[in-house]
């Protein structure tokens, strides 16, 4: 039975969103066990079961907003989200799934069930809609904006063995996200990795890939820093955005386009949903002893439960153990920072 | 009467496009002369009129897949492109428009024209769509991967003297692409710069600014290096055209969708236009003697014209007269590199 940890009061809709979800995917895999932390007098109402799922009381939460992750993790033990990194890091549950605060989310698994000593940093890695239908891996989209070639080089390792054994890519292409599709364009660090990238056992690296490629790309695999990727995901979600918006007022400022819609409302829905990130589940945190996934924060039940099932076939997978003998062994343990 | 001085030859459809789009602006505009620097037998039968157009005969023109910029710069003085700018540099043409390779029209510009003194890099600065219509200036997207507070304090002058002159905004703000929100956000370089420009006079400065607020921006300026600009502008080129690409398969996919189509063409239409970057003109080199403005390589005639226009209004203003007035003097001479 595999064991899932569940922060049930974070995200933007909390116990309305995670419970739903978390009876969705119990009522989908018979093999998990879900432990919700949360508020147990807003999620008893919401249980449609009680087979297969436990609730841990606690009414506090991680706000949303925080501006001061290690501080908010740190004073936060009693809160849903730490709770349930605890857990993990106790072995009371195999992994973690949130839709909390995304620095928050990656500051508690570094600090409470801690990093892997093969890897030197923990990543953020989300799945990005590509016109193909199959998500892609990008990261780091986190914190770590000064990398060096051996911290993207672990990164990638990671990623290819994640794309292999959870997303079921037999040869997963990797690619460094640059600004020239030449060996030699970029920052130093670009130029640096690339170089290395080529050596590393352990990968397929494929080259430079672009911006422009990131909706129709041809690796499985996006790899970046912490401010390339920030940047890149970002400017992917405003655009997508503002495109949705602009295309809805476009329909909406005549007749003809509201008789329009009607007419291709169903092909429109079918757009969305590409274009949709829930659809294709949450961002990994990469680096530590545990599999965690993080939902986005408005994340409803749906959404949700496509997150426990993501982090399912992590356990599944052995995606941990497997990294781990994929990964160089460091030189110094220097785990404990 | 200003002149402007066109790569006739350059860009992905040479004078196809070039020549219909001088023709257009000389029609519009009648304080203009264009100087056409191009291959004169495939010129002349695309002339609709010989008045205030002359025409420099050279057949050479610059390779739009050229991998080595500053070589092929030096090595292609008799290219269409690099004439324009000789052009420019001995005051025969008081601006120039090409659509040609941009890191060669950049590095033409560079050595050719010159750097001012007062700027000690040179920006490449596209207009980027925003959905309240006004386009709003992002810089630098071109090689400079490097930059100091400094550099970037001057380029936010020098865009903030443009989008006064040029773009008619009376009190231009600007602001910092970085990975948060806050100050203390992103690399050491982009926590110095937000301290620097915090202080520097000449310029109103709002603050960071998010990848998602890319295309709905709070501010008319977006400053950025070469790196985060080229990944920002290239993911948002990049998601715009494969939305857009999915958005043409759901509607094709069904009988609904191509009916529906019927009845919102115009709105699609309008929809397209409003995310179409030939729409609102080139980008602008910034930092040179003399304004020059780089269409899109597969600019056609209208947006062609546009880009004339554009250059029209910088010599109008007398924008680089200026930007000098507005720069604080350098140290040293380092003009010459």
């Amino acid at each position: 039975m595999i064991r899932i940890g569940v922060d049930a009061n974070g995200g933007d809709f909390g116990v309305e969103a995670t419970v739903p979800g978390a009876m969705r995917a119990i009522s989908i895999y018979d093999d998990i066990e879900i432990v919700l932390y949360g508020d147990e007098n807003k999620i008893k109402p919401l249980l449609t079961n009680s087979e297969r799922i436990t609730v841990v009381h606690t009414d506090k939460t991680m706000n949303m907003g925080e501006k001061d992750p290690i501080k908010a993790v740190r004073g936060g033990k009693d809160t849903s989200l730490c709770m349930a990194m605890y857990a993990a890091k106790n072995g009371e549950v195999d992994a973690v799934v949130t839709s909390g605060p995304t620095q928050c989310v990656v500051m508690a698994a570094h600090l409470i069930i801690r990093r892997l000593k093969q890897m030197e940093r923990v990543a953020l890695c989300p799945l990005i809609p590509n016109l193909d239908g199959n998500p892609r891996l990008m990261l780091d989209v986190g914190a770590n904006v000064e990398l060096k070639p051996e911290h993207l080089g672990q990164f990638a390792i990671f990623a290819t063995v994640a794309a292999k054994e959870v997303f079921g890519i037999k040869e997963p292409k990797v690619g460094l996200l640059n600004i020239g599709s030449e060996p030699g364009k970029g920052r130093p660090i670009d130029k640096e990795t690339y170089y290395y990238l080529e050596d590393l056992e352990g990968i397929k690296f494929y080259g430079n890939i672009e911006g422009d490629d990131i909706v129709n790309c041809p690796t499985d695999i996006i790899l970046t820093d912490g401010y390339g990727g920030n940047i890149c995901m970002k400017s992917l979600e405003g655009t997508a955005k503002g495109m949705a918006k602009m295309l809805k007022e476009e329909i909406k400022s005549s007749l003809g386009g509201k008789i329009g819609y009607l007419f291709m409302k169903k092909n429109l829905k079918r757009f969305a949903k590409r274009m949709d990130s829930s659809e294709v589940g949450g961002a990994m945190i990469f680096g530590i002893g545990k599999p965690v996934v993080k939902a986005h924060g408005n994340s409803k039940g749906y959404a949700f439960s496509n997150a426990i099932k993501q982090v399912r076939t992590m356990v599944l997978s052995n995606l941990i153990e497997k990294v781990v003998e994929a990964l160089p062994e460091q030189k110094k343990d220097d785990n404990n920072e």
